[in-house]
């Protein structure tokens, strides 16, 4: 059921994390805002960022954008732009995560019905007040066609990501409940996560451990130790697809872990 | 002491309001991150969004890039950028303010050892955390030539300030203390901002009124009549200066407002 980083006493020695493109479209999938950056038209010459609410349907961002706006002009003359989104919550900037799309803006108007049936739906539903405009005339949807993508997840983890790889990760099912799993197992089940270490991450001196994240694939731990502070991945045995899950591993760990230690 | 929009019973009708300009650089004097737009190199032909710290130094932003980064080179191979300050709590995006400098990146490098010592010092007093690699060899200050600077002020209200409106107009000295002045009024002193609206707006039915915004010029509330919801402004007959200028201005109000409305 659980795997360590360690050899010691652990069923693996592979810990999985999510890659660069599931991080990137985990972002990507609770976007709310962007900026979007166009060749000004006026001044020429120039890069223009602007801020966009952005809503994605999967891999394809969906911009709502006027006609009348200075953004919309230049993508007018020249439809290469890119669109960056960052993690809102990164109490330190550039240790949060971002993502920049490069690509063609592509209007909806120009495509079949029902892809601009389905970005019209998928943008109210993130932006429900934009429905007071989203019908005026000027206004109109739009998507990329995706040239490449830049991921950055903090000091020094980067890397440029392909259409395919953009396309095909999916985002962390766990996400938007992680928060609430952390504080719950840092606050009802401190215990427990000094088990995990010991048990399974082979660091019998644990004396606290504070969980920091979790995903699909696992969790870590800040791990306090006679010797300072490390941390630890552990893995889930198999991939979780939902927070009841999450919840299932977790105790079954515990249970584990105490038989071990024993 | 007072001049109100309505001219019933106020001492001027003319309401003074920040500019556009001013409302830019009170935003830029708050500013803590940014979306730095460059051409990119690779791929080339596309605006490339990034996220960086930023600080100003009065109306000069300071930015810290490392030489390996991808916005770094392509500054490298074309200076000309924008940079994009987007107001970081408001609740609704849309409705926030923004704004973008259009330039060309500078390093301080090339400039005098001054330039260089006061940006860095200006960053580091914004970005404290910085100091652990700032002084790394491949990290280098930069600023900006300014060519010019757009301002989004929310739904309608934006224009383009020219470099010298930029340069000319002073922050908001009250912003930083605003949101502790609205709570104080409206948690406290409710009963005084109905007072003002009724001796000054001449909204003599006024059934209450939360103070929604102040600045350096005056303030506003969102008023509930027997008519339904209005807003007013209301303006300080002289431009504040700090925040016991401000407290000074609205005791001397509730007072006149009582003595007017007895």
């Amino acid at each position: 059921m659980v795997e360590g980083e360690r050899g010691e006493v652990v069923e693996a020695r592979e810990v999985r994390a999510p890659t660069h493109a599931e991080h990137a479209r985990t972002l990507a999938a609770r976007a709310e805002v962007a900026t979007l950056s166009t060749h000004s038209t006026e001044p020429a010459g120039y890069p223009h960022g602007s801020l966009v609410l952005v809503s994605f349907a999967g891999p394809m961002p969906i911009l709502l954008l006027s006609d009348l706006a200075e953004h919309t002009r230049n993508l007018v003359a020249d439809d290469r732009c890119s669109l960056m989104l960052a993690e809102a919550s990164a109490e330190e900037a550039m240790a949060g995560q971002r993502v920049t799309l490069l690509g063609r803006a592509r209007s909806f108007a120009e495509q079949g019905s029902d892809a601009a049936k389905r970005a019209r739906e998928v943008f109210l539903e993130r932006h429900p007040s934009a429905s007071d405009y989203c019908d005026f005339s000027d206004f109109n949807f739009y998507g990329l066609e995706m040239e490449t993508v830049r991921y950055i997840g903090g000091f020094g983890r980067m890397s440029w990501l392909t259409e395919s790889e953009w396309k095909e990760s999916e985002p962390d099912p766990i996400a938007p409940h992680a928060d609430g799993i952390i504080t719950h197992m840092n606050d009802d089940h401190a215990g427990n996560l000094v088990d995990y270490c010991r048990a399974f991450g082979g660091i019998s001196d644990t004396q606290s451990a504070t969980m920091t994240r979790v995903d699909r694939y696992g969790f870590e731990m800040a791990v306090r130790t006679t010797d300072g502070e490390e941390e630890l991945r552990l893995g889930f045995s198999n991939e979780v697809k939902d927070v009841m899950a999450v919840r299932r591993a977790l105790v079954y760990l515990a249970k584990k872990s105490r038989e071990r230690l024993a």
